[in-house]
């Protein structure tokens, strides 16, 4: 804040709002100031945040964010400029200007960049939202048999999940056959055959943090096809891995896995190869061809190559990897590959 | 656009993009020119959005949204206003200034506006979602029995939404007990008691479209005091739904509803009394104390009114509302009201 020259630095980002606070609530902002932190949430989360949020000042709201924020600061006085974040939309920062008397300033990736090293107790329950992850779909797959459609399973998961005192991070993604060649697939009615294939992309939040994990299987035993894109997945994602640590560079790690798919004669897939995964679900930083940043100790980052035929297949095989000085970890080692199930 | 003096609008709300184009998909927008509508998507979507946009021209991008933007209009050559929703983020704003040639200018509520009266095939499928709410929440009243966790409950409504090809529009409520007293209570392992209290808020998304249902029961007989501010609550509804109208005003509507609960001598609750809904779960228009504006055909509200009394208990029942030109019509009458379940 003394470098940005402000005494006021306002998050309306719901994950640096949690980062700041520990509330996990919507609908609220932090404003950080030399009085404390205060937060601005409204009455349906009032109780929450007085639990969540010990060490705050709770601002009870009535009217629009920008209003209450305005209010506040006036209260408060001594503040002569406010720190908003980019993230925030034209029309809060209009109405937050003309609410606030003090100077209002743009600032980009404050909270981002002091979230994206994550320290032992993040990485503890990262941990434990991939555990949690592990075992809802161990349990799922007992439930796979011929005629199961894919909003049954995602939903048969979504439950295990549930049992497990946690929650979806996004909307699982079960893809049946073909359908998986879509990488953001949303289930339908489309059944399971005796002879199938089947994609499951699916996280986790658990205490606000979240896994991310990608398993692909044949159902009775592959086709040669299926087999060798799943293998050049499996290698393109090994060779990224093994090439994770501090001081790595992004770019390099992304071309890893992209060199083995294109080596492979399969057509290489559009998205990036990952991207950083803490209170959101994608943060920075993200694993693309363009990215020259390096790779930081403490990053927890998803390595995620596939392979995708329209019409055919669509093969994609996601771990959560931790960043160390030396080297790496990964987070979803208890959530095994396995090409073919039998059911 | 001929008001707005612009040949292109840019749209980055992903309800907006929805409204304008049929995608259903994320991390995409939609710019409107005299040459068509174009969805700027990338490939995880690319698929997706060639059988949901027969009529949008897709450009699948590999860069940032603001760049993709600025190279497509560069491409049209004849955007000399590009007009912008002020719902954009200051980050993409900067970034699109930065990328296209063209004067840029922000606009506020043109799609919005349009969103807000529902036709006929908007209407029918919000009845749809209704009644797939109705049913899956009729369905998972019969797994209530002592010592299900809340956690468990939320999933088996889940699972039933997703059998029945729908998914949830917000992460279920059910808090049992006390925990009702919290509008937004996240779900819990607290266990359901021989003698307890139950809410449940819960929205279902098909096709797009929400429905919001939130229903209260007592599990056996309930105590004087729960049912005399459920009794307050159904009146304070009714009260307000007896309201609704086109040219009703919003404000008296939602006075309706607090003075119920204000004459019963119950605690009045400081959320607004309903809000708008249909591609998104809240939307134009808020129900509240402020909200000077009238009532439009074609419309669709939730009207929800509760009693929180921290440490006690919480009720809140909620219903959608199509707003008519002579009345109204409650979309979610399958689903009814019921003070007590005998489990």
């Amino acid at each position: 804040m003394v470098k940005n020259r402000t005494n006021c630095l306002l998050l309306t980002n719901p994950a640096n709002v949690t980062y700041a606070t520990g509330f996990l609530g919507d609908d609220s902002w932090a404003a950080i100031t030399q009085h404390g932190v205060y937060l601005l949430t409204d009455s349906r989360y009032t109780e929450q945040a007085q639990s969540q949020c010990p060490n705050c000042r709770i601002i009870e709201r009535t009217d629009s964010l920008p209003h209450a924020t305005g209010k506040l600061l006036k209260k408060l006085k001594s503040v002569h400029t406010v720190a908003v974040e980019k993230s925030t939309s034209l029309a809060n920062f209009e109405a937050l200007k003309k609410n606030i008397d003090a100077r209002v300033k743009k600032v980009v990736d404050i909270v981002e960049s002091e979230r994206t090293s994550k320290d032992a107790g993040e990485i503890t329950t990262i941990k434990k939202a991939a555990a949690i992850a592990a075992r809802a779909l161990r349990k799922t797959i007992r439930h796979i048999k011929p005629g199961i459609t894919e909003n049954e399973l995602a939903g048969t998961l979504d439950l295990q999940i549930r049992r497990a005192g946690a929650r979806n991070c996004f909307e699982t993604i079960v893809a049946f056959g073909p359908n998986a060649s879509r990488p953001h697939h949303q289930p339908t009615t489309r059944k399971l055959k005796k002879k199938d294939t089947i994609l499951i992309d699916f996280g986790v939040r658990f205490n606000g943090y979240c896994s991310d994990i990608t398993r692909c299987f044949a159902v009775g035993s592959p086709t040669a096809s299926y087999k060798k894109a799943y293998q050049a997945v499996q290698q393109a994602q090994a060779a990224a891995i093994k090439m994770i640590k501090a001081g790595a560079g992004i770019k390099q790690v992304d071309a890893a896995a992209r060199e083995a798919i294109s080596k492979s004669g399969l057509p290489v897939y559009g998205h990036g190869t990952g991207h950083g995964l803490g209170l959101e679900i994608h943060e920075k930083p993200f694993l693309n061809q363009q990215n020259k940043q390096k790779l930081h100790p403490g990053q927890v980052l998803t390595i995620e190559p596939g392979v995708y035929i329209p019409g055919k297949l669509g093969i994609r095989i996601e771990d959560d990897i931790l960043v160390t000085k030396t080297g790496h970890k990964i987070l979803t080692c208890h959530c095994p590959h396995r090409l073919a199930l039998s059911v």
